[in-house]
């Protein structure tokens, strides 16, 4: 049986039996002093990871997203998964829906796939899961974060993990977002109507998993939108997910009230055939909700909420989404799409948080939860959005309690409004928090939120913020390993090895550029003190200079000590004060 | 008496009994829709705030630190404090002491005070505030927060906030750090032995005081120390606060050990006499605690702790501020400097948090504090640093504990260590958690920290991040009148006013140009949509088409809606679905 990784492109480098990699593939300028390298699992499961290297000192491996880093983008990627699915009795090749191949003038032969992947019944990990099978998608998530396979196994099992791993995405390294691991971050980009091309797009995927998105949504609403995610579908080594009324709502030219099942039923086919590994489904935005929203400060704010709220209110029925919910299951599940149910009525401002619409709203994602895990579709559920950091642990009790422990999926949240131009600061606040709360997943929210498209330095500037928030949370909540970087980090900057914490900071670049701003000769980079203090200052350089004394005082001169603070505690007294005696409570050295 | 605000300066904008500056001083570029005015109090008090003008709403006044605007710091602020000074019996004028004039070629004419304040007893607010005495500074401060005078007096009675307000700094316009007022913010500035001149400095000041830091920290270690704080002091609106122990050292040419107490009273009898409002004093660092530094991954990073620790092991002695902690009272008293009890011994990586030597010190600061009450003499108290966010709340509960509610005053803390050159980020998360678990002020932390020195821009990022936690940690914590400005920048995005969502922000330039770089055109500042989804898609568009239809729903078409929720619920139960019973629990419209 021939995949679709492997179909219609003879390229050797490309195709899922493609040699493996050399070791040393470089990350080049962003991080100088990485190579990616693999550890090797069962079923030919090659796990990668970035390794850094540091000067005297062993080096340490983190999580990598990159995905290869050599390659053209008119190839598409290698297929990790390809032999996986191939070996799966369960899923058949068929020819792809009609319509689903898009322009030829914009997708080259290498990136087309004629005939596509397709369960006999429901293929998900779920269901894989259920029937107690490890896949090689779980094991290779096993050594990703560390754990036993088992472990991941029983925890997408029971609902409380999800791996969003579309049977059309050979290219896809696996990843798993639960609250038991590692807390992931996804980067959202997409074209709309005003600007923005397809090279841009596929360009910012790979700059967002170069900089750590586990995820990325393809929030497309402008021309071509199957067109581009084809183009990043090819070249995605995460997880894809898109909303897919936006698709739907183009091509009933924009109206709302014009939308059918039946349009958006070709869509969701067509999306799960091209790979798309979860999708955005506001089926929780219930008629009888609406008025709920009426006297909010912000409305709603949701793009998909508004746009089945609308047409809710025109046909005053409930949404196609809701009535047809388990047809949609069973779409999604014979090619393991997950859902993320929307949050189609998530609060657009501080006055809006965590308020009868949202919440039944969140009731509803619950029930739908359910009815989807009966159908072996692995669900996750998105949430807020503007949160005050007082609401925020109210959203992630009742999300677990109302879901039923699926993974929760939140933008942000933002803890103010006030900062627009800053809102990957206001939201990381929230999001660390959320994340430490139990949240999975944290929706990158860039400097441009509110004000216009991300641009490749917004990306970036999100990423990192969210990779900030995330590895908080990670420390925060005790994750296994999660203190390593930390420990390897500051070790480093108390040796005053630069280079290596240049090297260990999330951005390599950056940090070395504000060095060399103040101190920018080599020789700054071997020295024992920085910019800030200059020689005679630095508390480290003293630190250093103190500690075999220290010490040696802690392990044999604590008599003496004893007898020094003696002398000075009878010194203080006959000067009339009384501080010594009361310090006599104070911890013991 | 005659003044230092008044005396060697014949010019009349200049002195404290100028004409009343108009009331619309403009902010110019940063802030093009604000004007500064003045809400005018009992005796003499006029509170500055920054008024914004909407577009068709009324305009919205908020916070100001940014001092008089228009000027030369040639010539100094004009000095509000001035009268109130000149009324009390209990301060008499003297002459400078020996030494604190500094380099007259480096001062000019107008910045030099050959005659300083001193008061004949303790002449702190606290001090006026336990005799019930209601002080113009206490009025003012009422003004500015929106509380009762009464209520500002008996908080700094009872120790829980401070006002720092020496009484040679008449050009300050007084605030208040405590945990039952709005959450204040502190930058540092300061030249070093390696870069940055006396006018920088003094430019840092004003640029971080007009985005909104509350209090300036001068930590030069430079040549010149004393000229750039007679600078800065002469042209800050706000308190400033130093680390005497850095002048002291340079005084004995760099080598901590020989460092006594007479040099150090020296060098606060100077500062004191210049007007700086607090001083950090890292008199908790004890000798038997330094050997409790020893395991640690990062030692002691605190510079002055180092410096101290240093001293104590050298002389094998407590240090001379700690035995000579009473006389340093009764010199602050007289002054009205308050206390900032260093963390000498605070973590400097996420492995450090949290330990016993950190513990150690902060009881011992607790015991500084009483001591220092008992002197009039304020106080807060310094904490971390780098802390993960799960330790976060154990700093607060202790500090509340061990030194009786006087103020807290966080250095951020970081919650990783793993993103140099983004620490204004890892730490904005967790001033923002320690604000709204109590922190009374937060000292900002810059993109450059651990790196270099921040420049101008620097100090910006900084100052909004750290006014994004302050206002954050407002809001969780209900701050009468916080949410106003929220709503109203989330009003103006509702209804698509571009001109006042920017106008409203923090960083309203900022916010402007990351609108115009996709959409620059003027019409796109008032069209209902914007870049990120285009006309047909934008939410908010969307819903308000829904609004009106939404309300007239929920009031008159209840028992319609009714109707249609049985029948959509009979369909879907007659295609074999249970969802909509399931739902009827949900919350009702």
């Amino acid at each position: 049986m021939a995949l679709n990784g492997a179909s219609g492109n003879g390229r050797a480098k490309n195709a899922d039996h493609a040699p493996r990699p050399p070791e040393d593939e470089s990350y080049g300028d962003s991080f100088p002093s990485s190579r990616k390298v693999h550890v090797d699992g069962e079923n030919g499961v090659r796990v990668p990871m970035r390794e850094i290297s540091l000067q005297d000192e062993p080096s340490i491996r983190v999580p990598d997203t990159s995905g290869p880093l050599d390659g053209n983008p008119n190839d598409g990627l290698a297929c990790p998964r390809g032999d996986w699915l191939r070996a799966r009795a369960d899923i058949e090749e068929v020819p792809a829906h009609y319509g689903s191949l898009g322009r030829s003038d914009l997708i080259p032969e290498t990136l087309r796939r004629p005939s596509v992947l397709r369960g006999s019944g429901p293929v998900s990990q779920m269901h894989y899961a259920k029937r107690g099978e490890i896949t090689p998608e779980m094991e290779f998530i096993a050594i990703r974060e560390g754990l036993e396979a088992e472990f991941v196994r029983s925890e997408v099992a029971r609902g409380r993990a999800i791996i969003p791993a579309n049977i059309n995405h050979p290219e896809l390294e696996p990843m798993i977002i639960g609250r038991n691991f590692s807390v992931k971050i996804n980067a959202n980009i997409g074209n709309s109507a005003v600007t923005s091309s397809i090279e841009e797009e596929v360009e910012k995927v790979r700059w967002a998993t170069l900089w750590g998105a586990d995820t990325v949504m393809d929030l497309s609403t402008g021309a071509n939108i199957h067109e581009t995610r084809q183009w990043i579908l090819r070249n995605s080594p995460v997880p894809i997910g898109t909303v897919p009324i936006y698709e739907a709502l183009e091509r009933v030219g924009g109206q709302p009230e014009d939308l059918t099942w039946e349009v958006y039923r070709d869509v969701i086919i067509e999306q799960a055939q091209q790979g798309v590994d979860y999708f955005t489904v506001h089926a929780g935005v219930l008629l009888r909700y609406i008025p709920l929203t009426a006297d909010r400060m912000t409305g709603i704010v949701s793009r998909g909420g508004s746009i089945i709220a609308k047409w809710c209110m025109a046909h005053h029925r409930e949404s196609f989404l809701y009535t047809n919910f388990v047809e949609l299951c069973e779409i999604m599940a014979a090619y393991d799409v997950s859902f993320s149910l929307g949050d189609g009525l998530r609060p657009g401002s501080i006055a809006d948080a965590n308020d009868e619409a949202q919440f039944a709203e969140l009731r509803t994602q619950g029930e739908l939860t359910k009815i989807a895990w009966e159908h072996d579709v692995q669900v996750m559920c998105e949430g807020p959005g503007h949160v005050p950091m007082h609401m925020i642990q109210e959203n992630m009790d009742k999300q677990l309690e109302w879901c039923h422990e699926a993974p929760f999926y939140t933008l942000g949240p933002l803890t103010t409004d006030i900062a627009p131009g800053y809102d990957h600061i206001t939201s990381a606040i929230g999001a660390a928090m959320i994340g430490w709360a139990g949240t999975a997943m944290l929706c990158y929210v860039t400097p441009k939120e509110h004000l216009g498209l991300p641009n490749r330095d917004d990306v970036k500037a999100g990423v990192i913020a969210y990779k900030i928030a995330a590895h908080a949370a990670d420390l925060a909540k005790g994750h296994p390993g999660a203190q390593r970087w930390d420990d390897a980090l500051s070790k480093a900057r108390f040796e005053f090895r630069w280079e290596d914490q240049f090297n260990l900071s999330l951005d390599p670049v950056t940090a070395r550029e504000y060095h060399d701003e103040t101190l920018p000769a080599a020789g700054a980079k071997i020295a024992h003190f920085c910019s800030m203090c200059g020689p005679k200052f630095c508390s480290m350089r003293i630190t250093q200079d103190v500690r075999d004394y220290a010490r040696a005082m802690a392990v044999s001169e604590g008599e003496a000590l004893d007898v020094g603070m003696r002398e000075k505690a009878e010194e203080f007294r006959a000067g009339g004060g009384e501080l010594y005696l009361g310090q006599e409570d104070a911890v013991a050295p």
